[in-house]
């Protein structure tokens, strides 16, 4: 049995712990919280509730730590932390910035002889790996990557940042007419405006200036300003009947020719009804592939770009080769 | 530069030279034949065609042999011959047949020290992994492969035999209404039939009995018996006008729940319009694996299952975190 830790316990950590569940060869061990141990309920029975501060004395009784925080201010430090005493997951997603996520962590978990994977997930994780395939099959080609239609938290949050917004859900929505143009094979170029839409429901204070937040909505900076963005205003009350959830989902499209001039389109797409629980289940699977990984001693930082696929798999290579391949 | 082989020169065999030109970091190298090399041109200048018997005295001179047989006979004495002396790669495709063609493979390949490759491709090849991905991610849940629209050579090939045949293509043809409950994420039982339907166009001999061709094909045990199938007879000028390209492809759907009920729906489909040219696209970026692996000490038989994403590609880790995760 693979021993798993949880750090942190928001959406994703509560994802990973009803992943666990559907993982006969794991079995949740500890979630460690930054909140007050003693005040955090959580769904599995008899796992304890352990204090971040004091995770370094769980070293010797798990495999490995999914860290479960966000990727601006969490990861960044936690993760190059943890990775001293356990082997460790992660689903940091700026990808801008995972260069110097990777070089943190490589040092980190390196000098301690741990495996850490970075960047699991779906984007990045397997939107990555679909390009990479894709890439490696058809290298004269174009990729395409388009998200939704799904709930952005990044978008929801920044609205929910305006004066007089009591609430607010952002979904992102693929542009109908480009995913059909690129899975043509016609490798069109598109600006930010033709790939996606964003559609956001706002529930305004009372008394609020309605016109005001939805002008600010559609010029906001990088989140809306380049995007045709659909503002309405709802209740509190059809904001939690109608968007409590985080579907998400997306394509990753690569379109090219081979050399004699015949041409392709590889895709790969996803629709999740909820996009913590899915991606969860991603962590849990990389959570295999580093103890496997560790136990090999291929120690270090990797993405999901330098695990086997068959690493992710509770199955062994006989009856992969017998029934997946 | 890897220094590639190619053994065996149909359609698959062309289609690797030609990928060759897509890939800056392979040269094409040598070309083994079971026919006359002297009688055999290839498109590639300077080339040397060289009987498959002599390819021994090449061992030096090569990085990686690409094997492009039939599955049936050529690839289970091929392979194991050839990894005697190469890194090798095959595209062996009889699903039932993997496990014994990887033992052989494996003791050749180790013994010798080689690194090799086995049921590299579409399917198998990237549909095992996108089963292998979606599996890993969404452990509850079913998959299912739908192939096509494309050309079966195996079936055009059952035709042909039939007497009074003078040419036959046979398309499969997935059935849109299974395809789309399964997208709808209803996990479906689905009966062959229910699956995919069959197409086939007969050029017949002069005066021969249409009917009972007809009835031969519809009736043929494995091959056809199970599906629905249409039989079309045409002129020799439609068929080379109007069936000589070989595309194909289809889809990998995994449809299933996370723990607390949400449900989610991974795909994976290509659409080819040569599947001899896109094959071989996979089998040079496998034979650039190979190599690589064979590097590293990671020799004996493998299959993409065991390929980390990166060494399929030419681009450094770096690069890959900077530009693909």
């Amino acid at each position: 049995m693979i021993r798993v830790g949880i750090a942190g316990y928001g959406n994703l950590g509560r994802g990973v712990e009803s992943a666990i569940t559907q993982n006969d060869d794991m079995e949740l061990k500890a979630v460690f919280t930054r909140r007050d141990p003693a005040a955090l309920k959580i769904a599995a029975q008899g796992v304890p509730v352990v204090s971040l501060a004091d995770a370094e004395q769980w070293k010797d009784r798990l495999d490995v730590v999914i860290i479960c925080g966000g990727s601006a201010t969490d990861l960044p430090a936690m993760t190059p932390a943890l990775a001293k005493h356990f082997n460790v997951v992660d689903s940091f997603d700026t990808h801008a910035n995972i260069p110097l996520h990777y070089a943190n962590v490589k040092k980190a978990a390196g000098d301690a002889g741990h495996t850490a994977v970075i960047s699991a997930g779906w984007d990045p994780g397997l939107f990555s790996i679909a390009r990479i395939y894709a890439t490696a099959a058809l290298p004269v080609g174009e990729n395409y990557t388009f998200w939704g239609p799904g709930v952005s938290q990044g978008h929801s949050d920044a609205v929910r940042r305006i004066e007089g917004v009591a609430d607010a859900r952002q979904y992102t929505l693929p542009v109908p007419e480009a995913v059909e143009r690129v899975r043509a094979g016609e490798n069109p170029a598109l600006s930010v405006r033709e790939k996606h839409t964003r559609l956001v429901y706002v529930v305004a204070k009372e008394g609020a200036d309605r016109a005001r937040i939805e002008n600010e909505i559609k010029t906001m900076p990088n989140y809306f300003d380049e995007y045709d963005t659909t503002v309405n205003f709802i209740t509190a009350e059809e904001m939690k009947r109608d968007h409590s959830g985080l579907p998400h989902g997306g394509s990753v499209i690569r379109s090219g020719s081979t050399a004699l001039g015949d041409r392709h389109t590889v895709e790969f797409s996803l629709s999740l009804q909820s996009n913590p629980q899915f991606t969860a289940g991603v962590l849990a699977a990389c959570a295999r592939a580093a103890v496997r990984m560790n136990s090999r001693g291929e120690t270090g930082c990797f993405t999901m770009a330098d695990i086997r696929p068959a690493d992710l798999l509770n199955m062994t290579g006989e009856d992969i080769r017998a029934h997946m391949i």
